[in-house]
């Protein structure tokens, strides 16, 4: 679940009445997300949603992930559009956080994907790397290849814990991704989470994408790993071909892709499963017992990883 | 959190789809509630609940649970009233559970309880009874006096796991509520779970009573003695007298109290005690570590407890 952080009512009324979006009429904490507290707010104008930024988020990033938004919705991508309180901010104190009010995006994630969710996902984030072209500010990637070493030395008992051999597998992997990572691709602003619990649709259509708090400037193809790492497994982790043609297919037609951003496709993917796997044992060892999150299998990342290394090329995915 | 069971896209478009109430616009987890899995359901019409109940929730009883909130909804009461599918079932099938929709009821449950609230609630409570006065079936409590020595029996080892000494403590304290558990109170259909996060208020007025699933034909001030529990204490555990007689000149103004009702308030306040620390003794010993809900201290009940064994007489609440 994701309610951290409780709200007065008197602290949520006086929160409310400092934006121009009517009184509240409803106020419900959202089950979905992980890193921050989410809810549901109704108000006398519609539906909007609060976010309270928990200690995963860096203060000092969210002007540039709610400017990102700023900017891509001014593009007529469909993300939450932050809403500015009375005096111009976007970003404001509440219940000793830093908080938000985004709008809010109908559609419902699907937990079935299917095919034709997954060509759909390739054409909208097709479309969020190019609207996104547009915005200066660049944020470097804090969970990219530069971490992932530093990442496997915290994470070497919670390694061996989750599965005997598991750390020198992983060490001997992150080498050979680090040397044969790419060079030169092209890069620009990215999702980097885009799950499928962060992509709305609405009657077959894409509607939504949120939660852009791990967003950052970054190789282009690294998105696309990570949406093939989280879109084209089955739940017994056999990878889906057709799948994620459909995800190739549906990016590239609308933002083509060159033979080197295909080529560089299996060791991004690779870096993607191990970005997830590394961040999945952190949390194996840091969760408190009595946390409200699950606490999700490093291993699902480990048996995505060897299915990338045992890929030749950027045709495996359908490319 | 509460969402134990997902529910797919095309699952939720099949249940829909039965329903009079147009088609999915959003479907969102909702955090709050620990025992059913909700969602907020946005539909072309307007906002819905949908619940599917899980495991504590006996089938058999959801018949009952839902004529209540439909009778009281019928007397005027602002409570959940469940909207029936287009063959005129209430509770239908869905994602291997049985699930139903109900109405969205607007306002926010008060996370800083204050003295207005504890009044308002107190009418509400018994407005709630006034208005179930008319309707026919009984439901047996089944957390009632009859159930907690079998409860505490299977706590044993919890109890002296919680703080050493514990057991002997309930054992004791429970014999006396037993001997001295009152005869002969007026009884009807209460609530009892009526804790501050089932309570909505908007404008400073109560808008909405919602989680009828604990509900049961009983003692009207045991009622009483739950809210006492749930609204009139501290952080620290003192018990605030102002709220409790705000709270009992509320009820009173809608519905007045026999002498031999307010009599009882101290035994029945000791026995919603127990009742919700066994409850909490019983989930701290069978809440695997990796499930979404907090296990709730079962000493906070022990202090109240305490307190309860402490009063006189019922005027110690403020009657």
């Amino acid at each position: 679940m994701a309610v951290y952080t409780e709200v007065t009512d008197e602290a949520l009324e006086a929160f409310v009445a400092g934006y121009d979006i009517g009184s509240v009429i409803a106020f419900r904490g959202i089950a979905e997300g992980v890193e921050n507290s989410n809810y549901a707010l109704k108000t006398s104008r519609g539906d909007f949603i609060l976010t309270l930024y928990e200690k995963r988020v860096a203060p000092e990033d969210l002007p540039w992930f709610l400017g990102l938004m700023e900017h891509l919705a001014a593009q007529g991508l469909s993300c939450p559009l932050p809403v500015r309180a009375r005096d111009g901010a976007n970003l404001n104190p509440l219940a000793g956080r830093i908080a938000a009010i985004t709008t809010f995006l109908p559609g419902v994630w699907p937990r079935r994907v299917g095919v034709a969710h997954c060509e759909r996902l390739g054409a909208a984030l097709a479309r969020l790397h190019l609207a996104g072209a547009g915005f200066a500010p660049r944020r470097r990637n804090a969970l990219g290849p530069d971490a992932w070493p530093g990442l496997l030395e915290k994470s070497r008992i919670a390694a061996e814990e989750v599965q005997v051999g598991l750390g020198p597998e992983l060490r001997h992997a992150l080498a050979g991704i680090v040397a044969g990572w790419p060079q030169g691709l092209p890069v620009g602003h990215i999702h980097a989470d885009l799950f499928p619990d962060n992509v709305f649709f609405l009657d077959g259509e894409v509607s939504g994408l949120i939660d852009f708090y791990f967003a950052a400037t970054d190789i282009y193809a690294y998105d696309i790993a990570i949406c093939l790492n989280a879109w084209c497994f089955e739940r017994d982790f056999s990878f889906n071909f057709t799948k994620s043609s459909a995800l190739l297919r549906g990016y590239m037609a609308q933002r083509g892709l060159s033979a080197a951003e295909l080529a560089g496709l299996p060791v991004l993917a690779q870096g993607a499963a191990m970005r997830f796997l590394l961040t999945r044992l952190y949390d194996w060892l840091n969760t408190p017992p009595g946390a409200l999150v699950t606490r999700k299998d490093p291993l699902d990342y480990a048996r995505r990883l060897r299915f990338h290394l045992s890929v030749r090329d950027g045709t495996s995915y359908g490319a």
